[in-house]
């Protein structure tokens, strides 16, 4: 019997890093191409702790079946972060707890997008939104980043040739760029889409990992309505708990918390209720300080590295926070071609390829910090000029 | 700014058990309308120690990201459990961990349906795949469940009709009717289904929950190779959890870990570790036992007072395990006035309309007896008998 699949499938790729992850199984391989948080950072006997109390005290009730919408004071705590952050006004019923932020871009291209509908991403933009909106069969367009933030000129140029339904960004730190929008870019980017009706998802899963420089306010704050958030606990607690957020106003709550019942009923409970218990008896802010010290190190230490090893003419991005930086080889050089060559030096990233929906970036590729040792990324950086430096050579 | 939705979110309707459930919040109502466990069955203090003991030994990496299929030594023992049970051989590579076996109904009608494709369900059926995938717009057809399964014949004529793309069964105590195929029944049904490509879904919530009888082997035992099965620890273990799985062969398989991929990236891998070391160190065998014999004295409890209580020309099932039965009201007499007369007796149920996809069958009701004491259960009975004395005499 042969099986007919739907056609969505024929639109959606498999991650080209599930694909990478095969080259850096080889223990002898550094690797800056997975997306993983420095398990150092985990808060292990703080979990242990909370597990243990919430069973003790609550016992049979945190194993049984919960609410589509999530754990009510975890939505109070992200809901009264909001405020306590930005002074941004959110109440709880404006929180849906998801499985991971990820789980956030199922639902939302669920309930939002219709086949051949127009939808815009960054460019280069995050390889697991346009594999979550893929399955909804949109047509993507994309917009140019700059240093400080969106090409807003394009972007107007994008806004009123399409009509986008939705335009997907991730403002701090970006994944896979690395860079941030300025408040001035976001300011303007607001002023922009208060004229369309497209609505703003502003992805936000590295925002409190920022190491240089000062918060600036969600994209929302300037926004008249138009903006869905997402959030997690990935990169601050725990990603194995896959606890995310969406926040938006009522209206898209309740298609929202319609299609997360038909996905999967809820999120996982026991685990809602553990990170709420580790989020209350432990200092947060000081757990996320902790974070940010460590990855601020290994950032400096990579773009270091970069300045000492790289040849002159390779640009690279100088992230303020989050997890990524972003390399541009000479145009005409391929990443790919370099990923082949840096293999054979057992050092491993993830080429610029799969962030593009349109023409590729061939001679972009991603680098993440947050995984290795110093002496790694000292040693994988090293390696990696090398393998440029042969790549440049034998053009 | 008006949000434009899509067409999709018109088909699915928000489960009218989360309606009913407002009116169950009234702690002076006695509800059999959920489908929860019953809590004392759950093993807090064994998941206590579970969770303690993966934190101690594997630390912090039960809390990083992880693969996409799932914790492969838990894999491995959900597919040891197939050839111990039946003498099923699957293998790990065959299993796919979801946040519950509702993911799993969401991720196949994912990779399946194309919007009206036609699709077959029994009748009535189950409401949480009715909404999973009525998420992909398929044109619904069902057909009739009788005492010891599907109607063959009627089964016969609709798929050589419609050559629907699958057949979403719950062979072992259905919810909501509580009614199992008999062997014969399912090697009839199999040997039909060998005759054309229509792929059969067969989800097994409730299989290890029988109190009375034999267990029957999966309708797949008989099927040559178009088959899904779903599972989940959800009624064993804890629903909390929210794992289940996906059981089918490697081809569908590469497009349910794609699907899964970008709806969620994999389920909770705490929750997996904590759950696999549950099973591990303890009695399986001994603790499902002990649900069996609790909800065999709630089935019986409730059997014996239907049969006290309800006038005579009332109809009901009596299920050989699982959590539900259903009762059939004489023809024009509707349960959802019925529930409103039930209500003010402070008694509550689901009415059968969410279980149909065409033909509503208005005079019947699903009621739930494992998550009420023996007392609420006669004292239940005893009203809702009441509340349809009240309603046939007022017809």
């Amino acid at each position: 019997m042969s099986i007919k699949f739907a056609d969505r499938m024929n639109k959606v790729q498999k991650s080209f890093i599930r694909e990478i992850l095969k080259v850096t199984e080889n223990h002898e391989v550094i690797s800056f191409a997975g997306g993983l948080p420095n398990p150092v950072s985990f808060p292990v006997e703080e979990i242990k702790k909370a597990a243990q109390k919430v069973l003790d005290e609550n016992g049979s009730d945190v194993l049984q079946y919960s609410t589509t919408e999530g754990y009510l004071p975890l939505r109070q705590y992200i809901a009264d972060r909001y405020y306590k952050r930005f002074g941004l006004k959110v109440n709880a019923d404006e929180i849906l707890i998801t499985n991971g932020s990820q789980q956030g871009l199922d639902l939302i291209g669920k309930v939002l997008l219709n086949k051949e509908d127009d939808i815009l991403l960054e460019r280069p933009g995050y390889l697991g939104a346009i594999q979550a909106f893929s399955i909804f069969e949109p047509t993507f367009h994309s917009v140019t980043l700059k240093d400080d933030g969106v090409d807003t000129e394009l972007l107007e140029k994008t806004l009123e040739k399409y009509k986008p339904k939705l335009f997907y960004t991730v403002p701090n730190f970006q994944n896979p760029s690395g860079i941030t929008y300025s408040e001035e870019n976001r300011k303007a980017l607001a002023s922009i889409l208060n004229k369309y009706d497209t609505v703003l998802i502003e992805d936000d899963p590295y925002g409190e990992l920022r190491f240089i420089g000062e918060d600036v306010p969600p994209v929302r704050t300037y926004l008249h309505d138009n903006s869905i958030m997402l959030g997690s606990f990935s990169k601050i607690v725990s990603p194995a708990m896959r606890l995310g957020w969406i926040c938006a106003k009522v209206e898209i709550m309740d298609k929202l918390i319609t299609a997360k019942q038909a996905a999967d009923l809820h999120s996982n409970y026991f685990s809602q209720r553990v990170v709420y218990q580790y989020l209350t008896d432990n200092d947060i802010e000081d757990h996320i300080k902790k974070i940010r010290e460590l990855y601020k190190k290994q950032r400096n230490c990579m773009v270091n590295a970069i300045e000492k090893y790289f040849p002159s003419e390779i640009k690279s991005t100088k992230p303020e926070g989050g997890m990524f930086l972003w390399v541009t080889l000479p145009e005409g050089i391929s990443s790919l071609d370099l990923f082949d060559v840096a293999a054979k030096q057992n050092v491993a990233f993830v080429p610029g390829d799969p962030f593009y929906t349109g023409d590729k970036g061939i001679n972009t590729f991603r680098l993440n910090y947050t995984n290795s040792s110093e002496e790694m990324i000292e040693e994988g950086i090293k390696r990696l000029a090398e393998s440029i430096k042969q790549i440049i050579s034998t053009r």
